[in-house]
């Protein structure tokens, strides 16, 4: 296992830099009077392909050698990773392939085909899953990029906070949801090397509160079958994310569904942004802990903005 | 009729920089292919009270005198502006009544009080209005801000197209929506004077295309109760903006029903953000203009993102 550092988000960054948006940081008066903080909103939900992974994406497809390259990447995501590795291996110009469940939504591999990738179906199973990708691999010689658990990706989301701290002075604190731990990894990557002083919390849904109980039992626990709004939140945490989330975050909060909606909603209202529910985690855990975070300036990774528009969760 | 000029500008914006954003300028790589042109999206949905009517009703208000201010302002809109003058006179500390037909929506009250203003119901008639009206100021002695037959007003939404030169290079055109004409009247008073070579556009629903039809009629034509999904766009011109226009719009362009509706759910599916109908107006209106704007560099006015989240109009 090895454990990306700092300089590998150097590079990472200047790798990336042609590739993805520098995202604003967007503040609301009203939600600050809510809570009584300052909260810094990064806003990855205006990243291109709509989420933060086009960073750790491109960080690995960029840094293929021209002989990796040729052969193309492939991944097994029915989420924000399979579109963002899309997305960057179209800017590369070469091929990339998504093993999906046929039962995944239409929206999410139309997105994947957008951006020039190839969907392949499996049945909804992870040994089927497994079955069919080990195929995709053996074929292609495609190079695997996982969507959290891999150092290129995990320094490629580090950027994320790098920028944060660059637009954002004195943070107490960031805050970021963990489903598989890539995002909160790299905030640990970065911050702890950067800005030591700077807390890192994770936020999650209490129906899928995997990492959290993890980080209380010492060890990594998976949930069986979690069933949550926030559904890029859902996967568990590996080894290389582990690692990060074990040594650098200071706690886990969760949240329920209702408050999660709530706090979603509550950002569209006043914020003017359309982000996905795992995105609105953060706030629903701040909303619930105010007196962790009253007076103090917290940043507030906002993941993505891929939701689909005729089913919003308050309907 | 005092037209205003640059110089009303540049003091417009000294005076209300500490009150308002400097919204972002977003872009979108899917849309730019769409239209085959660079669009820029100058975000007034992120501004202040979500809406460049902020612009406007600050400095209105900051340009009071003491005397002026202390015994407030007042206006009649069930919009925006109604809104937005009430965000104004909150942070100067003063008092500011709007009077809006007991008919309009309860959320549009509550966006007045969440301010502090106060809401002074009128029946839904335009003689009930301007009674309930004449009578708010005859007690108060408050200062009318109308929502954009005010030179003051235009001066201050002004300040966004002279944001947006400063953000943009080289543009060859921009376009905003037009209701009462008091954006695309700021627009022209800026860009006619810092940068003419840039050509304005005004955007406009077919079925509210008065500013249309007073435009190639030469004279101001009002149109009798229309019926839009783009609700900030329903108001006749007036003779300051009709100045405005008449002189520095290059045309106006129409959109129908259907096509503001696809535009707006293509702008939140594809930019993540919230926006009003109204807003949509101008990408509708390029869209099925492309001939026009093809190669080209275009600046877009998002004008708002004051929307109902429970009743989206593709739902």
């Amino acid at each position: 296992m090895y454990i990306p550092t700092l300089s590998d988000m150097f590079e990472a960054h200047q790798r990336i830099k042609p590739h993805i948006h520098r995202t604003p940081v967007l503040t609301s008066t009203f939600i600050d009077t809510l809570v009584g903080a300052n909260l810094f909103f990064k806003c990855e939900n205006l990243q291109k392909a709509g989420a933060f992974k086009a960073r750790g994406a491109s960080n690995a497809v960029f840094g293929l050698s021209e002989e990796q390259a040729a052969r193309g990447v492939a991944t097994h995501s029915s989420g924000n990773h399979g579109t963002c590795l899309s997305y960057a291996a179209g800017r590369r110009g070469i091929p990339c392939t998504v093993v999906m469940p046929r039962t995944a939504p239409q929206a999410k591999k139309d997105a994947v085909r957008g951006y020039g990738g190839q969907v392949v179906e499996c049945e909804p199973s992870t040994s089927s899953r497994e079955a069919v990708f080990a195929e995709v691999v053996a074929e292609t010689g495609a190079e695997f990029v996982h969507p959290y658990n891999d150092s290129r990706v995990i320094a490629g989301q580090a950027t994320c906070s790098k920028e944060l701290i660059e637009q954002v002075d004195d943070l107490d604190a960031v805050i970021a949801p963990i489903g598989g731990g890539g995002m909160v990894s790299g905030t640990c990557l970065t911050l702890t090397n950067l800005a030591p002083r700077v807390k890192i919390y994770a936020a999650e849904p209490e129906q899928a509160d995997d990492a959290y109980r993890s980080f209380k039992g010492g060890h990594i626990i998976a949930d069986d079958a979690p069933n949550t709004v926030a559904d890029g939140l859902k996967v568990p945490l590996k080894e290389l994310t582990w690692h990060f989330v074990k040594n650098n975050v200071s706690d886990i909060l969760t949240a329920s569904e209702t408050d999660i909606i709530d706090a979603m909603k509550l950002i569209w209202k006043r914020m003017k942004i359309v982000m996905e529910p795992s995105s609105a985690v953060p706030l629903a855990a701040i909303l619930k802990n105010k007196h962790l975070f009253s007076g103090k300036r917290i940043g507030i990774i906002v993941t993505g903005g891929n939701v689909d528009l005729d089913t919003l969760p308050w309907q």
